[in-house]
């Protein structure tokens, strides 16, 4: 029986910006200060923050991560929805856009208003063209993924994301981490639906 | 094929007080003011709120509920475990707090020191009796938890309590409810371990 398990990790909220905005934010011609390379290659943690507004309230020191986009994207956490006052926020995947929500942000040279890029992140999990195919699954589909320990969860509808850009890596938020006792390191079980 | 389902309700960081404590903290014949009762027969939201203290971190406006118990105790969210910095501080079933961990207590007319009564509640299902037998569990047993929808979760390791003084009601933290999108009204399923 071949391995199908994924090291799991948490993002907390967090935000892609387009070239644009980060010259409107932090100034023409500063660009972003990689801190801290993350697990997909080429994704970084910037030095970077910038405050996400919403009708209700904002968030301050929310984390860039680059390299830069071609649409600026805000993913929140679940929680975040009451205290920002987005209700109906959509649960979207990176870069599905439809349906997201306004927000204003805010940098130490300039803010920008965008009419959509605020989306609720769906867990998913990265996967390199041969580990989707030792696990038998497809770009897109949805499985199901179990994380073992005293709070184990079986959590539904997460989206496999297959390119040769990527490595085998599970992303949960950390609702859904503090949900199942996640603890750094720990590994998930990819299930094909109905297995 | 009987009707195994169940209202799952949410649960924020909260505090049940000894009456000891509660003169300690609001003054020499003060008592809990209701707000509101609770589903669960007897239990109620109260006026009354105190700060609680970690060795990190304070959280303020930690509503109190009533009536008041035999021995102080705090439930937290596993979310408060960082910012409150009691890490370490175990899962545990209500009114079981040997190793709980300790805290400080702040209100209007005094504060107090506790060696312990700190934990992240375990999730959990209340039943009378009739439920239990109807759901074929015992109280004490360890059963899964369905919640559906678009972020449907199955929790694993949910404790059933059984008593004449409870009705059919789950109690998940708001970690939990937004880690599986938890609306209002919704239903889960119960599910005998294994089965």
């Amino acid at each position: 029986m071949p391995d199908k398990t994924v090291i799991v990790n948490l993002s907390n909220r967090h935000i892609h910006l387009s070239k644009e905005d980060v010259e409107i934010l932090f100034g023409k011609g500063k660009g972003l200060t990689k801190t801290k390379d993350l697990m997909q290659p080429g994704q970084f943690a910037c030095a970077e923050t910038v405050t996400v507004k919403g009708p209700k309230s904002s968030f301050e020191g929310v984390r860039v991560l680059g390299p830069e986009r071609p649409e600026t994207q805000c993913e929140i956490l679940a929680s975040d929805v009451f205290k920002l006052g987005v209700a109906g926020c959509p649960v979207s995947e990176s870069g599905q856009l439809d349906g997201s929500f306004p927000m204003e942000l805010v940098g130490p040279a300039g803010s920008v208003k965008k009419n959509r890029g605020l989306i609720v992140a769906k867990r998913h999990v990265h996967m390199d063209p041969a580990s989707a195919a030792a696990f038998g699954v497809a770009n897109a589909e949805v499985v199901d993924l179990y994380v073992p320990g005293e709070r184990a969860c079986l959590f539904e509808n997460v989206v496999v994301r297959v390119s040769p850009k990527f490595v085998l890596e599970c992303h949960l938020d950390f609702d859904e981490g503090n949900a199942c006792g996640h603890k750094p390191g720990v590994k998930g079980e990819v299930r094909k639906r109905g297995k």
